[in-house]
């Protein structure tokens, strides 16, 4: 049973410096609605879901065979299936934390001891080097995910730790911590692992156990890197972010989920470390990338090919890479950056990633998952099997993947996803997700109990009552949106308008007082930068931090929508989406739909073909829903008719 | 020494059955002009460059280890670099018909000992497998390329075979087919490789040698193959071509270069063997291909990963990947399908491929080479060393490739393009590319010598003068490229307007008479289809056969130029472009140039930022000159302004 006092109770990243302090996640419990669903969802499905999984798979079996020294069949799976080992056992642990009296706990242990059993005695732990394979241990540091995996494992004992408990799980990331100290150590040693990982999980490592030697390794890795160490990987050499120190890159580029990790350790390093430098550095990459990197989604890394980050305004929607796992490493990066600086434009990027992406690749079964996705489904396709893992990972919704990062992923970002709600300082909470929660923390010296009350992204209002504080002066302040083009804050009959930012409101709260944020939701058109120029020509329809879609379910080939003037009329539908969500507002828009009938026999002409065009009224729906009913075609960005450059 | 006498002679496809006969590359001698001027580069320059890099990677050396046995070092190179070697033994050996006393024939020889040296008793040969491997012979047919390698060998030992010669390398080809036919030739055998190849090398060889073995097991492989018994490639199922039977698909899909490959196999095999249904699926294939599938500049495979085909009408330009030897192979299957159907849509692909993207891989040095080739560059890149064969294929042109497949295919090609030019059939001869060249072969029962006169593409006038012929009748044809929107033919002050095809003049030709086409080569506007998202709002200019580029060189980031009105102003610039080909033809514009100095913090608004343009004059310059003037951007769809849907 974990210890529900600890200090750092469930918090998924635990600074001990940076201008705002978490709130533990175990202060924060979501009340029902969009985010809670989800939450609820991970524990009841996902979970069991992803324990099947990586049993079927024989991925637990590696660790079983690994212990028994047993070699008589091949080992399955990709090299890294470790990682998702553990991830699936650090979501448990964060579930654990959450849901003390839940399954989760026993589920974890018996995954604890299993990884546990089968680490060599000086805290070396993989199942595909090492025992029969030692010979090749390290040798493979570009391509092997030995560190990588270690970086899982130790985030999973954090997060087991985290919650006050030890155990198995936590005595194999410290064994492997301390292995890895002993190996990679010493100071003359230059080398660091292909896939950025162990450093954000060593810094937090120090952060729990108070012990600086892993704060030093990783500021180790974080220095060694970017000094072409490692083999140059065939795509290019930024691959393995290797080729050129990370204080001299001013954009995140090569492997997008390497690099936002990286990132997320440099960021946790340089905040230990009082590295403000780093930290403003970091910030400016960040920034950049936001610019001129990241999809209206929120997505990040726009290439196939590589996995990686495209070049400036690259954003190709039809074959948007946005992996779901940048997505949720830029949902961490963000909330380091929150942390680190209290500046609100990183919430709204994690909030935009949540709804948009995250929510997105989870299918309402709990039991499906998008690794890739797009913002223009052309061809409509059927989801795999429920019995499929498939190799590829531009499907539909699929049970799990033959490389299943993304569904762990998720599993460990809802279990934990109430540590990335609200934060505190000498003066103040603030509430930087605007979901229904209860919040009961200790603020400003005293302690404070607070409801928000909210059915966003639906409504637009969001009421932050105090339940329970003592009268004494603190500031309560809520981020407004960036997307919000009107938006007004409420307390006590005060009504005044607030722009996108921290609203802030400092008074002696008492029970009973309430602080309202009303935010415009009204249906919005977006225009891309002329420099995106896949989508030139065409605008996006959002309401309030959701994108939305034109979907058409039924597997027949794409008709292409065009909006028939430059300001087309938006209006919701409030009853929601016909057999979906019920709380789903939908945006209806006329359309002029083309059905061309004829392929000519060469598709450049003196000028475009004739084409037959029906008028007619389309409901946009959110993207996170589409694909939920059948096969479709789906676009965010739809051409308009007489836009000027 | 070649038979210059053998009835193949010089032919790169030899079909016994067809709508036409190819006029042997040994009875066409190109004359100075735009493609003449590659031939001699290729032969002086281009060849030798391939001899010393397949040299200097250890791709000859491993041939010499595997005859004697020696282990001693690793294998340098990729396990289909032989491959490359048997492609540049092809080369040589076409350019050793062309040019019989030139230097190829004794830089084949010692290439063909080589080989030969290096094949085991039975046949077999592969310098990765066989030898200490043999236990792996053949077992990896999905991933190893064995034979794929031994198609390219057979290739080479048709081009020597149909010189006239017989030595070490026509011994090794039959060597290594008879070994197919022995190893793969039960009927009961379901083996297939993952890289279609060796089924076209079957039939030609059976149409050199008359031999039925190879016809019948290049049948079996086409037959065997789309039944799903290699494993599934990780990018999915359709990427060897395994999952679907040939005839049960009606566009080319999954690997570019593999389906066009398997297209030229299958389309030999049923004309071989009368099966005109085959033919008809096929040349439909094709047509869905180009009509959806293809881009402006004749290139085909849209998508970096798994190099393959994108859905229909998913064209970015940006990232195009285009393969150069995607190209090369669409104009080998074109040339098939010209021969088997008589349609001149076939060549009219094959020129747009070799004016746009054929002679945009090849440098001017003869040195260079692309693999990757986009139609957008937004990224300045510099040219990688003189001594650099990098890894990543998306570079400007390169001296070689860690897998280099694109430059000896250039070699195979360019040495016998004169056999890519002219056909005959029972009432005449065609002329399918438009090219200076001298043509003596027999025409309906006479022999006739034509001289064709052209600076074509810059100019659009093409005279073909009869040189010899004794007056009975015969049809003269001349293919109308389908780019004319006006063109005129002459015969003997006989005047008259053509349309897009063949153009055909039947009469009793004498010494000194004409046949004179005018093309109307006005640069032109070119719309893409709307369904091509990508490139929505744009327009393409393009003139004559070329494709036309806004190209910035000097490193900067790109500017964004539009054109301010739907129906630009285009004036030739017949002075040609500064530094460059004498001949060329610019096009100058005036364009609206966007400077952006600011970046957005996010790239999505309520509208396009505000920006400074500035109107001045642009030279756009012929695609295949892109990139030779330093680090550039280039674009070849340029957005406008005012267009309607």
């Amino acid at each position: 049973m974990p210890d529900p006092s600890h200090p750092q109770r469930g918090l998924p990243v635990a600074p001990s410096r940076g201008r705002l302090t978490p709130v533990p996640a175990g202060d924060v419990v979501l009340e029902d609605g969009f985010w809670r669903a989800r939450q609820d969802l991970n524990a009841s499905t996902v979970l069991p879901h992803a324990l099947d999984w990586i049993d079927r798979l024989g991925w637990t079996d590696a660790f079983r065979r690994a212990a028994a020294g047993d070699d008589a069949r091949p080992r399955q799976g990709k090299l890294f299936t470790d990682a998702d080992v553990y991830k699936t056992a650090e979501a448990l642990a964060w579930e654990a934390s959450r849901t003390p009296y839940g399954p989760a706990g026993e589920r974890l242990a018996g995954l604890g001891t299993l990884i546990r059993s089968a680490q060599e005695p000086d805290g070396y732990l993989n199942t595909w080097f090492g025992h029969r394979h030692a010979a090749q241990k390290y040798t493979n540091l570009s391509h092997g995910f030995e560190l990588y995996c270690y970086g899982h494992l130790i985030q999973a004992g954090v997060a087991r730790l985290r919650g006050g408990a030890e155990d198995d799980l936590t005595a194999a990331a410290l064994a492997a911590a301390d292995h890895a100290v002993a190996t990679f150590g010493a100071d003359d040693d230059t080398r660091v692992d292909g896939h950025p990982e162990i450093e954000a999980a060593l810094v937090e490592l120090a952060r729990v156990t108070g012990r600086e030697r892993y704060l030093d390794l990783a500021g180790k890795f974080l220095a060694r890197r970017g000094h072409d160490t490692l083999e140059h990987h065939a795509i290019g050499p930024e691959y393995y972010l290797d080729d050129r120190p990370l204080r001299d890159v001013d954009v995140l580029r090569g492997h997008a989920v390497r690099a936002l990790y990286l990132t997320a350790g440099a960021l946790d390093h340089a905040v230990e470390t009082g590295d403000d430098a780093l930290v403003e550095h970091l910030a400016g990459q960040w920034d950049r990338t936001i610019a001129t990197r990241t999809y209206l989604h929120g997505g990040m890394g726009s290439r196939h090919l590589g996995e990686s980050f495209g070049n400036d305004y690259e954003l190709p929607p039809e074959r948007a890479y946005a992996e779901t796992c940048g997505a949720i490493a830029g949902v961490m990066a963000a909330w380091r950056f929150t942390l680190a600086t209290g500046e609100p434009r990183f919430a709204d990027h994690a909030e935009r990633a949540l709804f948009n992406m995250v929510a997105t690749a989870l299918h309402p079964s709990g039991q499906r998952f998008l690794y890739v996705n797009p913002l223009h489904v052309r061809h409509p396709l059927p989801e795999p099997g429920d019995d499929e893992a498939p190799f590829r990972k531009d499907t539909p919704r699929a049970p799990w993947f033959w490389v299943s990062c993304c569904p762990t992923n998720l599993a460990r970002l809802f279990a934990s996803f109430s540590g990335y709600v609200a934060t505190t300082d000498a003066g103040g909470l603030q509430l930087h997700q605007l979901t229904a929660a209860r919040i009961a923390t200790d603020v400003a010296g005293q302690r404070v109990v607070l409801r928000v009350h909210t059915s966003y992204p639906w409504d637009g209002t969001v009421e932050i009552e105090v339940v329970e504080a003592d009268g004494r002066d603190w500031e309560l302040a809520v981020r407004v949106p960036a997307w919000a083009r009107s938006a007004r804050v409420e307390v006590g009959g005060d009504v005044r308008s607030v722009v996108p930012g921290m609203a802030r409101a400092r008074r002696g709260w008492r029970p009973g007082d309430r602080l309202t944020l009303r935010l415009d939701t009204t249906p919005r058109l977006t225009v891309p930068d002329p420099r995106i120029d896949a989508v030139h020509g065409t605008v996006a329809v959002e309401r309030g931090p959701l994108v939305y879609c034109a979907e058409v379910p039924g597997g027949a080939a794409e008709a292409r929508h065009t909006l028939p003037g430059p300001r087309p009329k938006l209006t919701e539908v409030p009853a929601g989406v016909d057999g979906l969500d019920a709380g789903a507002v939908g945006i209806a828009t006329t359309v002029r739909t083309t059905t061309e009938t004829t392929v000519p026999a060469w598709p450049y002409a003196p000028a475009a073909p004739e084409a037959e065009t029906t008028e007619h009224e389309l409901t946009l729906v959110p993207l996170y829903l589409w694909g939920l009913r059948g096969p479709s075609t789906m676009r965010v960005f739809l051409p308009v008719e007489g836009t000027e450059e």
